[in-house]
């Protein structure tokens, strides 16, 4: 599963990010994962900051939202 | 080897910035390599895209540079 007990700051902040870039948009996990032709209780692992996501993986998710990959790593504003 | 013979625009972005700042610094694929705890030859493959690298080694050859994760996503000024 690649799970970590201590997700890197990285992996916080792309969790974060993500989450948070989703529901400004109103979209549901499954409805972002449908979009970025991921299954949704991965989203919703990665949301958990629990996946060591792949570069390639940002980009769809990027792409779904619509947002530059770089600025889901970005460190959250709040 | 996880290869592709299309890498992603993220990939590609990834990779030039990667070469691009570990250059100005000076720092050969092998002295990055070492400074983020990886290997030379997949330091080496990362520059020519053909890994799908993960959030957690963007994290540590960023922090290997002395920049932001997120930097190295950016799409590259020239």
């Amino acid at each position: 599963m690649d799970k970590k007990l201590n997700p890197s700051a990285t992996r916080k902040h792309f969790a974060l990010n993500l989450r948070m870039t989703r529901e400004q948009l109103g979209l549901s996990q499954e409805a972002l994962a449908d979009a970025a032709g991921l299954h949704r209780t991965y989203v919703g692992s990665v949301e958990r900051g629990e996946r060591n996501i792949s570069i390639d993986n940002i980009e769809r998710l990027a792409l779904a939202l619509g947002v530059s990959p770089a600025s889901l790593l970005e460190k959250p504003k709040k």
